[in-house]
């Protein structure tokens, strides 16, 4: 069936696995986490400027999917994402995701991307660029409890941004330590795999906690956290899933993206609705204290926040500009007069 | 640089504007807006099983972006879609669309389409399934008020439909009309172009209104609708734009979608907020009264739903099975262990 090809309004920017893989590749790792993490910072830095919503949360016995819109005013994004924990037992990801940038004045689409490698990507860089406001400085030691998918890209993120140089890796199943210790042992960091999570956190500056399991877990309870440390904690993100006993929380400092969706979501869902907390970007402005002395203990309650993703989009569709990393899709209808819907069907059947 | 093909796992069905112009007319509209309607009026009858929610709109002086999400337990769907007036002055469409199906129980995305045809199909669709609920028995004659994009669908749907025979068009733009009755010249319907809104309404068992102005317009006024008359008003369908004066509220029996957010959206925004409505689908299953006798006007205020979208998608996921209308689209990362989304990257690079 003859059918005209499709115009220039009609074809929207696609980033592929592929394709984000080879401009991944291409820009490396360690500069790309780096770059990203100032795209980040910088919109945290006019946080007041972006619709800020909790997001659209469709929850269901085994998972959740939600939309992360968020918007400058100028350009809009959002992200799909799925958590289903049991995917990794069905060899599938744990968390997909794709996201779209578009045009607020006309509502056009710019870029549609994958989002599961930009998602784990920006959220190291998230944590990475956190921690250079909370964290002891000069840090050396991390360790990271949770070996899973997010793993690899904290390590690296903390290397790049923070100068960490020693990894310390605890998982409750060796086999997701040994994978991690492999695919880091080039990076030039000291890679150390733990039998406990108490001996993974000895002489840590920073520990990261991602474990996936959707359950009030204790990964880490109050004596494993000595005084001065900086608690990065990624994988309690859904109502019912979180990471770290109550009392830790009692005695830390406790900065968060967006404090609305972190009240539902992150290790606070399990403190009083007006515990105090400090969102990041006052720290990141300057306009509140981030680390204040040697002996606090500061914990990033991080659940991910729409505008980390809209950095990442931003950032990616800069990136792509002049590359082959991408292909046009035909994704929006585009008659020769706006108004003849129906007669490009006409003139397509012809 | 080399890197794997993508896995099955990665891969989504993709249905560009191209394929479905091939697909519509492959199938041919009136038998599509038939089998469409079906699948709309299936899930109106079981509408308990859907999560609902008013959707997520981000509005700005232009227009809005829009997301639409909805679940029925087993499957997900959402669509992203614009409304943008001032689009058309500069060649692009007014409102652009895709949409996404994806499955509940892993997350995982299973359709990706275009929705801008797709969206003026179903929403001509549940026009018609409306009408063939709430207007005069074997109705005739439809005038539609505002030839715009959406006119053409509205026709076509009613003939197939509800069996109406002759259309009455009138737009303030005797190009639009134009348009619309050269459009519909081989379709068997008998059109008839009108200099002004009350000739069009004359004889009219049905009046259509779809205009796209983001105002408070006055398409109709209370003197031209006559009793027995049924309102099929689609272009009233966001905060701030309306099409009929509100004394011709006052005075039909209203039907709607979603009634928290119609409330919001469509023309009982003129209306106390308790004004009484009844939800189409009650109707549909039969706990509601629809049209009760021949003097009485019905008003079937329209916005467009999240479960028609849904509907929609259903059904062009069900018809592109075993057709080339489709290509696959690499947008999910797939590592050969879905713990190691970082190895699938080092794997890539060697």
């Amino acid at each position: 069936m003859p059918i005209t090809a499709p115009g220039p309004l009609s074809l929207v920017p696609f980033v592929s696995v592929q394709h984000m893989m080879q401009l991944v590749l291409e820009i490396g790792i360690p500069r790309l986490l780096a770059e990203m993490a100032s795209y980040i910072e910088e919109d945290f830095r006019r946080w007041k400027a972006f619709d800020k919503t909790p997001r659209v949360a469709a929850h269901s016995a085994e998972g959740v999917i939600e939309l992360m819109p968020t918007s400058d005013g100028v350009t809009y994004g959002f992200k799909y994402v799925n958590g289903h924990p049991k995917n990794i037992r069905e060899g599938r990801q744990t968390v997909t995701a794709f996201g779209v940038l578009a045009n607020v004045g006309n509502g056009y689409p710019l870029l549609l991307s994958e989002m599961t490698l930009l998602t784990a990507l920006r959220t190291a860089a998230t944590s990475a660029l956190a921690a250079r406001h909370l964290a002891p400085p000069n840090p050396r030691t991390m360790a990271i409890i949770g070996n899973g998918a997010q793993c690899e890209f904290q390590a690296l993120a903390f290397q790049a941004i923070c100068g960490v140089d020693t990894i310390r890796l605890y998982d409750i199943d060796p086999a997701a330590t040994r994978k991690a210790a492999a695919n880091l042992s080039d990076s030039g960091l000291s890679v150390v795999a733990c039998r406990s999570a108490e001996e993974a956190v000895e002489t840590a500056e920073i520990i990261t906690t991602c474990t996936a399991d959707k359950q009030y877990a204790t990964i880490l309870t109050d004596n494993m956290v000595g005084s001065g440390v900086h608690l990065n904690a990624v994988g309690g993100d859904c109502p019912g899933k979180t990471e770290l006993h109550r009392d830790i929380l009692l005695r830390s400092d406790i900065f968060v993206e967006y404090t609305p969706q972190t009240r539902i979501e992150g290790e606070i869902q399990q403190l009083d609705p007006d515990h105090h907390v400090t969102e990041l970007w006052k720290v990141i402005e300057g306009s509140a204290p981030g680390r204040r002395d040697a002996t606090q203990v500061t914990l990033f309650d991080s659940v991910g926040f729409a505008t980390e993703d809209f950095s990442a989009l931003r950032y990616i569709r800069d990136r792509i500009a002049g590359t082959t990393h991408f292909q046009a899709l035909d994704l929006l209808a585009d008659p020769d007069e706006p108004r003849d819907l129906y007669g490009m069907l006409r003139r397509a059947a012809a």
